[in-house]
């Protein structure tokens, strides 16, 4: 039986998520294993389970910010603050789903694209005019993408995955599931990457 | 310049506090320190935040449970899911400061008492009998400690320690602090033993 791909959910106005999406293939690659990712809209969780983004809570936004920071210079990754936090990671999101139906690897670079714009470089990237401008920096075609991200289909498959991942208990980013096992948050991946390992203990 | 203590403060209704109770000490040891422990009323936090406990948010809650079970095997700690979660932790944190005021060694000891019979036996300790109970399994007299909760000075140490853990930023339990820097969770106790080997990067 073939080994399954974990399923990795993130949003992209997740700095945590950022976190796991530079690291996710590599740790999965060292165990034979592929990643499917899966953008999804945390806003949407939120407004549904009547919780308040982690960023919005008292004390506690302003430790993310802190520990975000201090984090990325833990992990090696570079990092500046973006003008504009949370972003609203709709346009983005459409993007993958738009791009993965025609190329899944190609999506995958752009998502990486797009949380290195927001996250390495501090941009905006609500707009779609931001999210067509990263992927041109790939060598994807602007204008095809803009009319993509108008499409139902693409509407549907950013719900549909947003549906997906609250059914099976994601209310933050990153989420990871390995062969069923949900783990919650960047610091989590030394313990996916043990249960990689070792089929779980 | 003698090496500040680092400050522990933790909720004894909190899973991630049992692990990271477990492991603080010889941490800190390991880089020639010492912790002074803060019970708090996580409880009081919340209230005057206006957030919800993480074990009673939709979602999250199921989550929690499932990853402090997963995570306790990680740890290689013993638990036992407690009859009564969350406790109410106010006799178990008056314990402590009525003990540490006579024998902070002593207190510690109780601490970690006080974890094991709720983490390790699933004991609810939310009465003062029960509590009075774990102090006598350690050797100290019930009568004494009962009426000891009962004191004014008892009472104003553990609001104070909420107060005060509040005004530096606590939302959360463990939330450790080493030379001025916060670090929330037991996931964190790797960054801080880096912290304290490298002084910080």
């Amino acid at each position: 039986m073939a080994a399954q791909p974990l399923d990795f959910y993130f949003d992209f106005a997740s700095p945590y998520g950022y976190f796991a999406a530079m690291a996710i293939d590599e740790l999965a690659a060292r165990h034979g294993r592929t990643v499917a990712w899966h953008p999804i809209l945390l806003g949407a969780v939120f407004k549904s389970t009547g919780v308040t983004a982690t960023v919005l809570r008292p004390l506690q936004g302003d430790y993310l910010r802190h520990d975000v920071m201090r984090s990325a210079r833990y992990y090696g990754l570079p990092l500046v603050w973006p003008q504009v936090m949370p972003i609203n990671a709709v346009a983005s999101s459409r993007a993958y789903y738009w791009t993965a139906a025609r190329d899944v690897g190609l999506a995958r670079s752009l998502a990486k694209a797009l949380y290195r714009a927001h996250w390495q470089e501090g941009r905006d990237i609500s707009g779609v005019d931001a999210v067509a401008d990263v992927a041109t920096g790939i060598g994807m075609d602007a204008d095809s993408l803009k009319a993509g991200l108008q499409e139902p289909a693409v509407k549907d498959a950013l719900r549909a995955a947003t549906d997906a991942a609250m059914a099976r208990g994601v209310f933050g980013s990153p989420f990871i599931f390995v062969d069923g096992e949900g783990f919650w948050g960047a610091d989590r991946l030394v313990q996916v990457e043990r249960w990689l390992a070792q089929g779980g203990w």
